[in-house]
Parts: structure tokens; sequence; C-alpha cells
């Protein structure tokens, strides 16, 4: 199968075409290295030391023989994402070309602009292009767990049936999005199947939970196709985070009480069910959604196992309770359906001590990259820096790079 | 009270800005005649010869006494609305600053395109220049009931009573909107209700359904005030189309079997639905939506009451049935509530036959101005031109100038 892997220099995105390249699909990367730049710009790095993706791709054929295409651009550029949709003729997109951190598009006016006009507009690109050239090509949208909030009732899988005033329907799942970030998600949720309604394209939209993992097969056959591995508060995601504090000894960051619950997986299931929903593509004119995690845990549960974890690795590790700088609710009921990835054929990696000893090795193994002043919580949701306020530059950066 | 009517030159904000104005509000009104800009685009105009924003000001001046302050640019640009709420300091802001219309969005990638981000980015500016420096102000924005499309269930006022599972929950009313330009208010409602509860910013949502009618009592006053009147398909409101399609024997144009039920409101309650939400603020932390019409119609209703009107002055009104543009269900459930403003104290002008007369009176006043060839929809939902396919500028411009 001929898939495009959009966003393929990115954590997800490299695991991914990895994983579908070795699988025997014909795999295209599409990148324009926005996430390199942006761990330029708050002055981060990821743990693990990666290479520039052409040493990467040159070392993946080496090995394998396989050979990824890339195509360098920005997908908010029509005439770009037109020319790969018509010179690489893929069957299934798989779209992870967003900026995909809550947090930067929190931190003042122009990341959140930004952040919501870089991925409506890609996605609206990318629509317009597969009508006008490759109606047929299954699209594969990352979208996010965090477009649907914290309801009080069960969370579904996209839709939710409904009886209301003694008439049924079934109708879009209502979504509460938390940041500038998960809002943009929605937007784009909502543009795809008007669009799959409009123009009979066919789509999936797989509502990501919380990726852990930095390991997958393909990644670890050589140091040199080495994954991303981010734990500063802006990109990091929670467990990457706490593994990296536990092996360094620094008190894991928990934001408020810790109770907010969330659906959470292993990169190795990611690869796994965007294979899935490729190999099983949805109808012309369907636009389906799967909810993509494995297994729900509160923030306070993962710093309790990630403790335990350390704890037998002979590591004393303390956990800290911060001001919640997000907009979210600190305790609330959460349950949320993920069956459907599980039927056609999912059988998820739980995590487990011997994933947490592995993440806290690869913590002890790059320590002396590690940069203890990136992880702390500077971006307030409620009170998001202002060019305004901000001074001068330097005070955002300093603000930003949290120094 | 001091309200900044954001887009007041054009045919809500204008009559909504005189409204006030008589009322005793300090109005200011932001404009940068974008929507004059898109009729030089289109090769249309207004059926109604308007005076140019500075002129009508001073005549609105001259008779009532009233200043209405102006301030032209761009709320796209934040330097620009900063500097209005700072200056102006608003108690209440209307904002109709947007790209309105469903077939623009419709006609192209790039004006799908634009429309998202002019309307997305106009908002968000406004909601950070709202917390920057007059957090207390209550917007009130312009959204439209074709945020809901057309569920087989009751629509609510925003939000809905869900059990599910045997839990109970109060969420946001599902979207399904029909267009680029109703995704992009869905958009919209979505970033204001989370920055009302992230920044306790106090907003109305008010869903308007299709306005009709050009008088109000102020812009009666003297024609030198005249109201916009659109006839074409592109900005042209359904009701007022028929009108001036009766008063020149042109056949009245349904598209498909004309079962679209939509709601429908007098702009004379346009500007007290609006008056109605200033003088009602809602609470800090607080996004409201209030459903803003008055009666509901199918647009074969329409047709059929404007060909019984024409037939009592002795016109010869015949209906079209032309293959529907849009993407949307021609027959269909469709019970929307909207009694919010009702309990508010707005007393309802229903359509009556006497507005009819007036409306096609209008058309005959004017109907030296009137262009036939613009009524016609020449823009198909479900095969929007793509600049790659319309081969040369002229094409394009021929296309939507319907020529």
């Amino acid at each position: 199968m001929r898939i495009a892997v959009l966003g393929g220099d990115g954590y997800c995105g490299w695991a991914t075409a990895l994983y579908l390249s070795m699988k025997g699909h014909s795999v295209a990367i599409v990148d324009n290295f926005a996430r390199r730049q942006w761990d330029h710009e708050l002055g981060v790095q990821t743990l693990t030391p990666i290479l520039p993706l052409s040493g990467r791709l040159r070392v993946w054929q080496s090995l394998t023989g396989n050979t990824i295409e890339l195509f360098v651009g920005d997908v908010t550029e029509y005439d770009f994402v037109s020319s790969v949709i018509k010179n690489f003729e893929p069957e299934a997109v798989v779209d992870f070309a967003e900026q995909r951190s809550a947090p930067y598009s929190m931190i003042d006016r122009k990341h959140a602009v930004f952040t919501q006009v870089n991925n409506v507009v890609g996605t609206l690109n990318l629509l317009f292009a597969l009508r006008e050239s490759q109606p047929d090509c299954h699209l594969i949208k990352l979208g996010t767990m965090g477009e649907y909030g914290t309801p009080n009732i069960d969370i579904e899988e996209g839709y939710i049936a409904i009886e209301h005033n003694g008439r049924k329907d079934v109708v879009p799942y209502p979504k509460q999005p938390g940041s500038f970030y998960h809002l943009s998600k929605v937007h784009d949720s909502h543009n795809i199947m008007f669009a799959c309604k409009a123009w009979r394209l066919r789509a999936t939209d797989l509502n990501q939970g919380v990726v852990y993992g930095t390991v997958t097969d393909e990644v670890s056959l050589d140091e040199a196709l080495i994954n991303r591995f981010d734990y500063d508060e802006v990109f990091g995601t929670v467990l990457n985070r706490f593994c990296v504090q536990a092996a360094i000894g620094h008190p894991l960051t928990v934001y408020g009480k810790g109770g907010q619950t969330r659906g959470f997986l292993d990169i190795r299931d990611t690869v796994r069910c965007v294979e899935i929903a490729c190999l099983n593509p949805s109808l012309q004119g369907e636009c389906r959604v799967f909810n993509q995690f494995t297994e729900q845990f509160s923030v306070l549960d993962l710093a309790r196992m990630v403790q335990s974890a350390g704890e037998k690795l002979g590591l004393t590790v303390a956990v800290d309770h911060l001001s919640d700088p997000r907009v979210e609710e600190e305790e609330h009921y959460y349950n949320a359906k993920h069956s459907k990835l599980i039927e056609l054929g999912l059988e998820p990696h739980v995590l487990s001590d011997s994933l947490l000893d592995s993440l806290m090795n690869v913590a002890l193994k790059y320590r002396r990259r590690i940069d203890t002043s990136v992880m702390l919580p500077r971006i307030n949701w409620r009170q998001p820096s202002n060019e305004r306020r901000a001074q001068t530059e330097g005070e955002l950066a300093t603000l930003i790079a949290g120094g």
C-alpha cells in the first residue's frame, strides 16, 4: 500500500513511518522540520540524540533495503501538498503534520493563532488536494482524546446516540477541548466530517490518548534510528517526563491534585493502530472516529507507578504537587470507550514495570543531556503571556525557555 | 452604555449601530469595508444605493445629533483590535465582523481558507484584546443557526442535557454545519466557550437565523441612511432574493424540493435582540447561547408566500425548482428552540403580507439596478472550483460573477 506519512520526522510520525516501511508498505515522509525548529525556539532538545532526517533515512535504507521517499515542505502551502499527492499518489495519508503541544498553543496570542491557522489550513489544504486528484485515498487524521474534555458521561467513539424529547438521532459527540491546540483539532474534525459528506472522501479520525515510550522494533535496530524523547514542559508527555525526573532524582511534577484522568498508550500501539486503520479503510463518504488509547490512568496513578518502579531500581522518587497551570478539572468522572481498534485486531501493550524500567534506563543513558530547568510549568493557561505584557523579546524568550 | 459594533458598515451591523445610537448608547463602528470589497470581487452590488460610511455617519449626526465613532481597520490585525478596545473602552462589543456568506466560502479552496482564517483569527484577536484590557466587557458574538445543521431531534439553545448510560450532564449542543462558513462559526463558538472558561470572560453567542427585510425606523429617516439589500446568489438572503425576483417577473429560485426549513427573523428583530443581549449581560465566565430567530419556514413556504403576495400586487410569480447546489437535506425534521430572547422581552415582528409588499416595492423602486445574471446558483458545494481546475483567472472571475 502507498502511504504518505505527514509529519514523519516527529515523535509518532517517525516510528509510524518505519513500522509501515518494515511491513512492506511503500512509504513517503512529508515534513518541513517545524518540530525541530520549535525546539530551537524554546531552547530545549530531545533527550535522545536524533539524527537529521536525511541521515536517518540513509541508515534505514542500508539496514533494511527499504527506501522511504522524502518530500520536504509545508502543508499550509497548497501547491506543495497538491504536488505531493499528485506525484506520490497515496492510497492512504497519515496526517501527523500539526503543532501538537497544548502548552505551546497557550504561550501567548501569537502561538494560539499560529497553532490554529497552521493546523486548520494544513488540513483544509489536504482535503482539497485529495478531492482534486486522489479522491479515493483514505485520510487517517491524528486527533486527540483531549477533544472531548472530561464530561460527566461516558465518552463514545466520535458519535453518540441521543434520545431527546421523544426523538432519536446519532450526532457528533459534543466537544469540550481545553486549550487552543485541542480546539484546533476539534476544528479539524468538523472540517473533515463536512468534507466527507460533501465530497464523498473517506476519513478515519484517530482520537489518540497520551503516548508514552520511545522504543519500537524498528527504531531499536540502530542508534542512528533512535526516536525523539521529549521531557520538557511544552512537548514532553507526562509519563516520559516522570521517568526522566525519577532517573535523575528530580521530584515528579504532578499538576494540582493529580486526579486528572486520561487515556494512554504505548508508542508501539500507536504505530499498530495506524496500520490497522490503513488496512481497514472507511467507506466513501464516511468519517469514522476511533478512540486510540489502551488504558486510563490518573496523573497521580502514573506518578505512583513511576515512584514504585524507581524504588525497585534503588532510586528515591519524590512527588511534588504544583499549582495546576492548566484549565482542567483536577478530579472528575472519566470513562472513554475504545473498543473499535481492539475489534479490528489491536493487541495492546499494557503499561508495565519493565517498560518503566526501560524508560528510566533511557533517561540514565542520556542523563548528561538532561536540562532540569525545562521541566517546570511556566506557561499559565489562565494567564497566557500577551505580547503587550512581555515588555521585551528577551523577557518572552526567558519565559518560554523557563530560564 | 459604550458599545462597539464590529462590522458596522454591513447589512445587520449598520442597522444595529443606528438602532443602538438612537437608543442613547455611545456607539463606535469598527469596519475595514471588506463587505464592499467582496461586491467588487464578485461583480455585484446591493439593490439599494448605499453611501460611503463617512457620508452615512455625517447624515446620521446632522439628523439626530448623535455621533458614532469610527475606527477603520481589520480585526485580523491584533494591534488594531487592541488599540480600539483600549481607546474606546467598550462595555459591550457586538461582533458582526466576519465573512458571512456560505456560498462565498464554497467558491474554491482560497475562499474556504480565507473565510476560516479571517473569522477565526478575528475572534481570537478580539478575545485576547478583551482579556488584555477590558476583561469585564460583554462580548456579543453573531453566530448562526446553521451551526446546528438539521438533526433529527429538537435543537436547543447552545447546550443540551444528556442522560447516557445512567449518568447525566449538560454539554454543548452537537454541531453539524454545512459549509466552510458555517464551520468557521462553529470554530468561533468553541474558541469563545474556552476563553470564557479559562479567562472568566463574559459572552453571548447569538445563533441567528436568516434575516430578511431592509427597513428599520432609523434607516428610514433619510435615503442617505438606506441599508444594504443583497439579492445575488452569494450574499443575498433567500427571502430578499425572492422578493426581488417576484418584482421583476423572474421565477423564484427554489433549490431542490424546497423542504429545507430554517429559522427566520425580521431585521427589526435583529437590532432589538442585540440590544436585549447588551442590556442583560452574561455572567463572568459564562458563555451563553441564544437562538435568534422568530419563525420557522421552509424555502417552499416562503416561495408560496411571496407568490401569493405578488399576485395581490398584480404580479405573475413563477417558482422554479433548481438542482440544489448545497450539501443539505431537502426534506427533514426541524424544531429549534428560541425562547430565551422572548423571555428577556423580544416582541417578534412576524412575516406578513405588508412586509412582503414593502420589500417588493423596494425592489420595484430600484429595479433599474437589478442584475438578473447574479441570481442563479453557480457555486456548487459538492464540486467547488479549484484554483487548479479553473484554468485562467478569467474563467474563475466568470464563474464567480455568474457571467
